[in-house]
């Protein structure tokens, strides 16, 4: 069975290693959101990815569920001490992979090459796949002005009402080698728990990618919220400053357009008749992932539940 | 008594240390040779002026002498990991400082106002200056062709016979701002025991400074050279490699046009005759510096040694 999971970080890596420990090597290909790339010092950090390939290696750490474990904060010791720049935690062990990949990259290596490359690395054996090796950052327009992601989500704590979302010249670029022809071969397309504005919209939003998914029988979207609430991150607040009731009906109807099937939450039982009403089917789970044994549980179900 | 010591890396650190500790505050200003200065991983990396800069805020890793004391090597664990190149040693802590210097040189700030910036941090007193803002690579022209210092000296070893060395560019550069103006104010000027070819003639190659030190009434060399070998790095080699016997008097000899006063080691006993036949008032001690009394206790000598 060939899958294909869009994704964004932490939620999304959550999902994926599920559906990587039941799919067989090389049949699952995961695309994942850049919108929230940047550079940093010099470096080229794209932690949606990173959270991806260090999830699925088995290396990420299992607190933050970002960022490595066994990890140590000594560059960022120096930093801080000289007084740069310390808002975004960048772990020793984490650093040498910005500092290869930037180099790779300067040296005129694609980001999907590189991205092949660190998984080979790391023993991960799915498809990581970057939306696109074109930068297309994710703008925020918000009642304090124009944020890129980090700025908002990592500077200001999200703090900021977002008014408005662009994915800055996504018109002129295009998906990554693999991105069209992976979602043209799966059997499934899944929507991982990821926030939709500014995690799977993005990818979205990359020239080709929405009108592949569209054309497929079976694609199955599992909510990133919970009982009006996200588990990780902003996507609920994100649905409140748009003056949208935040809940997991929210998201199947965000996704309305291009979904077939839509995995929820038992504790909003009371959603199921207005989610069909969007002509899609449905499948009432526990969808918290807690511990790897949930991961595989519910990518399992996942995997079953058939929407056509 | 204002000082101004010319100083390369580990022996040139260790001097300017004992100066440091003897010379009143704001007193002592350290010139150090940029020209092993590279860029790695898009990152400035000046292994001189890091060397001097974590020797005098007591901060350098006793065992090296280069590099920073409690160090870690996590980011170089990933890089060997992704098959990056890993033949320069980057510390953890010492990343940091990488980072934030080529974060702030890419915002416009001078080699020079980063360098007073990281001495303010790490408590250092002493004026610490780069030979010059600008760069001005060391190339070693060798029987393997033309290398750069650290492909010579980290790379390969520094195997390849060094024919010809040249300070690339340095005709078009400036010395860094209070160079000159250090030296014309100082009541003696100082040549730690350094490399006299790859670490004292890039500084004396800057447009104005070996005219200075010309002008100046008493410049004191001390012999990077014991008995015919070098404690630490190619000096002697490099004599060698030019065929010229490698000894303390080469030193004197390389340097006579210059200097007024000359520190060598007592193992060298027969060499005083030939030293002062150059015009050269010598002073003959132990000048081998294992521990900080040495540092210190050569310091005193070389401040109490009047060559006029």
């Amino acid at each position: 069975m060939k899958v294909v999971a869009l994704a964004g970080g932490v939620g999304g890596a959550k999902l994926a290693d599920g559906l990587s420990n039941l799919i067989e090597k090389g049949e699952l290909t995961v695309i994942v959101n850049t919108g929230d790339d940047f550079t940093h010092f010099g470096l080229k950090i794209c932690p949606d990815l990173d959270t991806i390939c260090y999830t699925l290696a088995g290396i990420a750490n299992p607190e933050t569920g970002w960022g490595r474990s066994c990890e140590s904060w000594k560059a960022m010791e120096t930093i801080s001490k000289l007084g740069g720049p310390d808002w975004f935690q960048l772990g020793d062990l984490d650093l040498g992979l910005h500092l290869e990949r930037s180099r790779r990259i300067a040296q005129g290596a694609t980001l999907s090459q590189v991205t092949r490359q660190i998984c080979e690395a790391f023993a991960v054996e799915d498809n990581v796949l970057p939306m696109s090796d074109e930068e297309i950052p994710t703008h925020l327009f918000t009642n304090e002005g124009e944020l890129s992601f980090q700025e908002y989500f990592v500077n200001r704590n999200c703090r900021p009402v977002v008014l408005d979302i662009q994915f800055i010249g996504r018109e002129q670029t295009n998906p990554a080698p693999g991105v069209i022809s992976s979602i043209q071969l799966a059997d499934k397309v899944v929507f991982c728990p990821s926030n939709p504005w500014v995690s799977l919209d993005p990818i979205l939003a990359v020239p080709g990618i929405r009108e592949a998914v569209r054309q497929k029988k079976e694609v199955v979207a599992v909510s990133p919220i919970i009982g009006g609430k996200t588990v990780k991150g902003p996507a609920a607040k994100m649905y409140l400053d748009r003056r949208i009731e935040p809940s997991a009906f929210a998201v199947a109807n965000h996704f309305k357009e291009i979904i077939t099937g839509f995995v929820y939450d038992e504790v909003d039982f009371n959603l199921d008749e207005k989610i069909k009403g969007l002509g899609i089917e449905t499948l009432k789970t526990s969808i918290l992932m807690n511990t790897q044994k949930d991961r595989i549980r519910l990518a399992t179900e996942v995997l079953n539940f058939t929407s056509v």
